[in-house]
């Protein structure tokens, strides 16, 4: 019975984008070391895979040498791929130059502060310089040209995991310091922002401007990295453009964004401005890698979706790359995979694509594994695909372009990000941020990501913003504003502390924002064996890390004190009423247990409801038939058992009712679905 | 009452330097983010600062472009400091270039073996460069000279942290080779000396003779680093030279020397020969960083003094720069910013000058923090100067020119510095000078420094040599001569091992001494859970680190032997008698238990007395008057009542008596300081 | 009585190679700080010492000038040293190149990925460079001319130590696309071959082919390290060539290789293909320093010794260098060098030859110990030495040429061992090599080394083949043909992986060996808390390390499965008959309890008997006279009792009868050697 409706399903034409859940894998036709298509669509098709994604990196495989093109792999696949119903997004080739391109102009590879790059890794090229634009442009509209009017392809990815790669040379300098011009006006006004007059760095002369590989100056650092992300900024756009120019109307242009990266996808990206650089895409993509088996938690997934949907104020994304096998120890426990997929379907995620089909034979990636083995053969992981692309394909209507609505949001900070990482500490932004998020992700608090330049601030009743190290006066005005019309803002360590051009801010810390926290300091030191005293947050783990302010408060209410010999007196964490909101100030950074407790103590007194907590977590949306979505996952090795808090529903994988406030039973690494109408 | 005294005090005019105590700051117009002055003196002026630095650092602000001039900053500080009766030291800015100079002379950059430097960072500059020696000559004349005749100024330092920063471009290899052949004459002689036929290093011709930067062979690197450390002090002869045409006579002319470097002052620089370059000077400066909090010793505070105070033969010294909040690791306990203060005057400095003023904003050293915090509002380190200001102002002619006769020295050497940090153990020279060192700290002893150039051995009871790596012959045979005269000596293993072109000695070690040690070995080994037998020391813990020779004595008797199954029959530690005088000879690297009890042994032998022990810190001197000044400081963070040893006298900070054999209290991290008649 | 058989034996003439066991040290005269000849020789006379290694590292001394030849201290001690009846090993002195031809020509300095050598070090240069050749070729045609006809000399040592020290410039670049033309003819072969449409890496000029330096591509890498490896075979031919046309009948070629090296000798040489480069030597010579004192096991002199023996087919080979005192850490107990000496015999050497004669005054080594210390004077290093050369000599007609014939083999391959040791595992070719190593050692199971050049597998019964991760077809079949034959084959985890082209096959796992080892695999994971499922080899201690592939038998039984609650039914070692043979497959990295449990079985399973166990260690062969030859060595600081389990044979070293299965007992590292009529 169930088989026949996954057959009628499968009948169903979805022939273009945004109208079915999108399940794919990365398609490397030039890496096959035999004759595969034919064998691998057959698997494809078995697995319900619906898309491809095909042509990012294979540049001197489509022009082997200058102006000699041979697209036969790119033909090959689209047709094959047409023939069975299987959609393809088609990426420019722009981010690994071919080796002719390096040899004739080697300034194409990046001058960076280690020096030139050398030819033979991707992503080691000046984004800025003229003979890599000259045939970047000529490869993207030759490409573009000749695939333009084929049926299988529903949109294309500008370049992958575009940054700048560390450009330095002298052009990028000489840009730099045009830049500088056109913001600064005078080398006055850019002496006294970035404090030149220290150990003799004071410049009078533009032409004199040295370049910032040497500089010890966090300002003017800060400055190149913002400058450096714009040209990533202006790269995506400058593609897109002309990827426009030969697009239809149906299709999407996309980008593969990736976040910052500790061994997996960790946290906010300080190479790129996402938010900037989205504007000039169709559509979010994002690429999601994560620690697997006993270290499985679903936090990248919820983060990296979060991120990715933020980017476009709220709009599906596009997973184009996650784990299928990926490493050694990522190989999936039997039911993870399942639960990365659901799981990123409840971000909001609109396809789920595996990096890669099959593993690599050769080079560097081989042990960065596709859903296939090297043996090309089934294995548990594919076999477990299967499931999922039959699931996706059955549930697209219900499952599809899911809403999300959350109440609370993180704020972060290209800006801050660079100058906090910039200042010594080991631990960096994202190591304050991540700790945060992690906190709300466990007690089922569902987040956007804003940044400066976002404009609906008003819309959450929380927003926690991690380490705002370095922020103008305006946005910080702008964040009282929020708490003064009712918002209620968590403030960590840290925040406010310099302006934009990262100066120390001379006024009381925390600078300007001390208007709604009501506090104070102008002292702090490094924690060793302090906690907070008396527990105030029942965390019973009270571990103070990173560094601790020495807050007085003025009008705050003091939530917590430290439990120190010398500095007892002082506040550890305030919260001051403002306006219609409040302002929670914390001075440190807690260890995970006390994050979680603090959060929910902010979380009580913004009004916001959660249910259930981690291993058990919940995602909610509304779906295109208006209907509530709840996912229920667990992410743990034991079974759980639960009180289904919601209102009744049907869950879409059993097909079973499933009635408020009874008892439900997730088996280890489980999903349910529960549709409500 | 006591407020009337001290009123009454402050009346004292102590215009000149000489008369009074120093209690200054490093002061930076220059970085100021608002105008800033008058309050600042203001401030100051509560906290009695009497002193402050300036204008080292800050080059570019000085001469903007190639001789445009600006000394608006010099001149606005100067007129309005002296309107407030404080005096000022002037630096040459010489330490950090322009940007404008190193794009006109790139070559003013120093050609590191790593490389050459880029602008950016101070220090980077190759000290010999005729440009850069050109245009500091130049500015250093304009300061001078416009400078020179303003009331304010009581001294200049030359320079600040001068190093030869490892120059080592071609122009500075034929220098070397210069050098060379100056010293050796024939190619033979430096063959010969350095061993060059080892791995075919042999150089026929001086043309043919290789960049020292490739080099394996450890007595070419000696020969070079001692080359490096000639120019530091040729360096600043030449400056002190050029600002002695200016100076009037009664203004001083000073550095500010730094100790070795482990995150805080450390040990003796390796890379300037502190006692040749100090010559030049008038009265050494020296700046000083510790850890703080709860791991206050005052170890580093006393160890850079005791260093100081020697470099120009016992005189007294300035501590150019100390920390006031510092990282903020190093923000002080309450009580601390005292006790390090008056540490400091206890070990005969007459200026305390905290680096610096107030915070910056903007740059690398934002976290090193000055008296005021980036806010300048006043806070619990600039308060707790407020009452050191006005104690140092009350007290000044008591504490003054303490006078400081030690019986007791520690020898070192810059040879044997760099010839055992270059023989392959991960532990350092200073790492063994400092266990001895803080070992008689903690017991009271008080030492002085002395180095090959020193000529009053004779004026010790006790020689502590540690490491002394390499040594010419002559310089051994004179230390055996000090014991021949009654001296005690002692030696730790690796001394007399080389001679001065650090080739190893051929003649039974230790080389030379062993005449006057009564011993030999000629097998060593590395230690491992090795002790000593029968504990012989009473130390209950006897660690043994790092190296172990095996000694037989000959005439020497043997203190203790290796508690080891295979070499037990070796002695470790042995003492002879020679002359009037005996020699101790430690053939490994004790544990700092061990060392002290060690130590406690020598001093006995050598009739040394000693007073209470670490927490409990006592420092002697005589003053002005010609009265005993007795310092004692509780370096810990609990109180510690004691038995006062000296004779009754007066507690200066409180005005009470103290009766020798009465019972005193000193709360934490206190002070007192008895004055007897 | 025993003395005057000494006497007697010393009368015997043994003047040329080969008919006496050599007892020698390196030494340099050109070192020596004042006349020592002499002296020197008449305590080599002492020690017995009958060989002598000189002039490999002085070209500087001997040209020291361009065309200016001194070949004083050659001539002096061949002179002196056939004087005294001790013969000569002259060494050709290119791996050390003067500072003149450095500065003549700098490209002589190898360009290597990190920038290019500088004039300093030994072995800085480029092998193939025509500058270096011309001088090296006369030089040594120099050196020949002037030495041949000196009775001294019994052979001649090419070069030290060589590799290609990463040369890796325009010139090698060049050269090896060349070596590529030939070898793949076309580009699409290579393309094809090394993956390089992977990252637009393809190439379609030969001119464009990218330097190696920057390449990201474990295929292209290994092809170059493989190429590299084939330069050093053509430099040692080329020299050996040279040499041999000077050189007497008598006299031999040899090389000193060394292993590759973790703080001592470890593993194979992964620079050098020791096997084809011994081919154009007439003995193998191999250098051997080891841990010592209480680490002293003996391992690295079996593996040096195993090593050795089998790059020329199992002739006895030349220990060119070996520890005496050494770096501190190895100054032997008492006995230990005796220990080392025998031990050294016992794998078949015929020379023992320490590095070196005195310790180095100047430099870099003079912490690597000689015979003698700094300062010349007997101690009890050298007074040990005198017993072993008195027994050499005595014994020299029972111990010489000791013929060794073992029942197992390692296969080990250099391809292997680079392509391992670049996939990005901390842990490496030799750490998975070692351990099975070790377990065989300390099982008394004697094994010789084999590799894809050897033609003699049906000679063992039993082969143990450690990570063979790169291999042909071709290859894997021979193997598979061995076990069909009959033989036992035991693989670990990762052989068959990839093939000679470190493309990773895409035929089920693992490649060409499983229609041998009967199992499959297609997925692997790294092991953390995972043991074996009911410890089934009774090795208690079931650790699992570094990487596990999750076998699935076809037709093997499994020893082992893995104790997992995920992978618990995946089979961990399996063994397999195939044809007359076995094959037993690991799937992981056994700790080393557990690695020697598996070889135990593994070994009873071939059929192969062994006696006692570590520290216990015996050593078998035969000698000339067709006797066998029983070493029994206590690796240990106790006295160890045991029954003696050969036939009855007489003790060489007491001349004392010893009963088959009579108790004998061997005092802390003490030697005992049987000889069986």
């Amino acid at each position: 019975m169930k088989k026949l409706l996954l057959t009628a399903c499968c009948l169903i034409s979805l022939s273009s984008f945004g109208q079915k859940l999108l399940f794919g894998v990365a398609y490397y036709d030039e890496y096959m070391p035999y004759e595969r298509l034919d064998k691998d669509i057959a698997m494809m098709k078995a697995a319900h895979i619906n898309v491809v994604r095909i042509a990012e990196s294979t540049w001197a495989t489509e022009e082997p040498s200058d102006s000699v093109y041979n697209f036969t792999h790119i033909d090959r696949v689209l047709d094959a791929m047409h023939k069975a119903g299987i959609s393809v997004i088609v990426g420019t080739p722009t981010y690994a130059v071919p080796a002719w391109l390096a040899k004739k102009y080697p300034d194409v590879l990046a001058a960076t502060p280690w020096g030139q790059n050398q030819f033979g890794p991707r992503q080691n090229m000046d984004i800025t310089n003229p003979h890599y634009r000259y045939y970047a442009e000529r490869i993207i509209r030759k490409i573009l040209e000749h695939v333009k009017d084929h049926p299988a392809i529903i949109g294309y990815q500008v370049d992958n995991e575009t940054k700048a790669y560390n450009t330095a040379g002298p052009n990028v300098q000489k840009a730099f310091v045009e830049y500088l011009k056109k913001k600064f006006v005078t080398l006055d006004s850019v002496n006294n922002a970035f404090g030149l007059n220290y150990w003799s760095n004071r410049v009078s002369a533009w032409d004199d401007f040295p370049s910032v590989n040497g500089s010890v100056n966090a300002s003017v650092k800060a400055e190149f990295a913002k400058f450096q992300r714009g040209l990533v900024t202006e790269f995506l756009a400058w593609q897109a453009k002309i990827v426009r120019e030969y697009k239809r109307p149906e299709q999407f242009i996309t980008q593969n964004f990736d976040l910052s990266w500790k061994g997996y996808s960790y946290g906010i990206q300080d190479e790129v401005d996402h938010f900037a650089a989205a504007r000039a895409l169709d559509i979010a993509g994002v690429d999601i890698y994560h620690p697997s088996q006993h270290q499985l938690t679903g936090t990248e997934i919820s983060l990296g979706g979060d991120l990715a949907r933020s980017m476009k104020g709220g709009k599906n994304y596009l997973v184009m790359e996650t784990e299928a096998q990926g490493f050694a120890n990522w190989t999936p426990y039997p039911g993870q995979l399942r639960l990365q997929a659901f799981s990123h379907l409840a971000g909001g995620a609109d396809m789920v694509s595996y990096w890669h089909w099959a593993s690599i034979h050769n080079s560097a990636e081989t042990y960065w594994k596709g859903l296939l083995s090297h043996d090309f053969a089934p294995n548990p992981t594919y076999n477990e695909a299967i499931t999922i692309g039959a699931d996706f394909e059955r549930l697209s209507p219900n499952l599809l372009h899911l809403h999300k609505k959350n109440e609370a949001a993180i704020f972060f900070s290209n800006e801050a990000n660079t100058a906090y990482n910039s200042w010594g500490t080991p631990e960096k932004y994202n190591d304050v941020m991540r700790p945060f998020y992690d906190a709300l992700y466990r007690m089922n608090i569902g987040v956007d990501f804003i940044d400066p330049s976002s404009d609906n601030f008003d819309q959450y009743k929380l927003i926690v913003v991690p380490a705002l190290y370095a922020a103008s006066d305006a946005l910080l005005q702008r964040l009282n504003q929020y708490v003064e019309n009712g918002g209620h803002i968590v403030y960590t360590f840290k925040s406010g502390f310099s302006n934009e051009n990262v100066q120390v801010r001379y006024t009381p810390q925390p600078g300007v924002i001390n208007a709604v926290t009501g506090n104070y300091y102008n002292e702090f030191v490094v924690p060793e064996h302090v906690g907070l005293k008396n527990d105030p947050f029942g965390a019973k783990d009270n571990e103070i890390k990173y560094w601790m302010e020495l807050l007085t408060p003025t009008t705050a209410k003091v939530l917590a004190y430290y439990d120190h010999a010398q500095w007892g007196n002082y506040a550890a964490v305030t919260r001051n009423q403002y306006g219609k909101g409040t302002a929670t100030y914390i001075g440190f950074m807690p260890g995970n247990i006390l994050c979680e407790k603090i959060m929910e103590n902010c979380a009580k007194e913004a009004g916001i409801d959660h249910q259930l907590h981690f291993p058990l977590i919940t995602k909610t949306g509304t779906n295109t038939a208006g209907h509530t979505i709840h996912y229920l996952f667990n992410y743990s090795d034991t079974s759980q058992t639960l009180i289904y808090p919601y209102e009744t529903g049907k869950e879409l994988l059993s097909g079973k009712t499933v009635l408020q406030k009874s008892s439900l039973v997730l088996a280890p690494w489980d999903v349910k679905i529960i549709e409500n109408n």
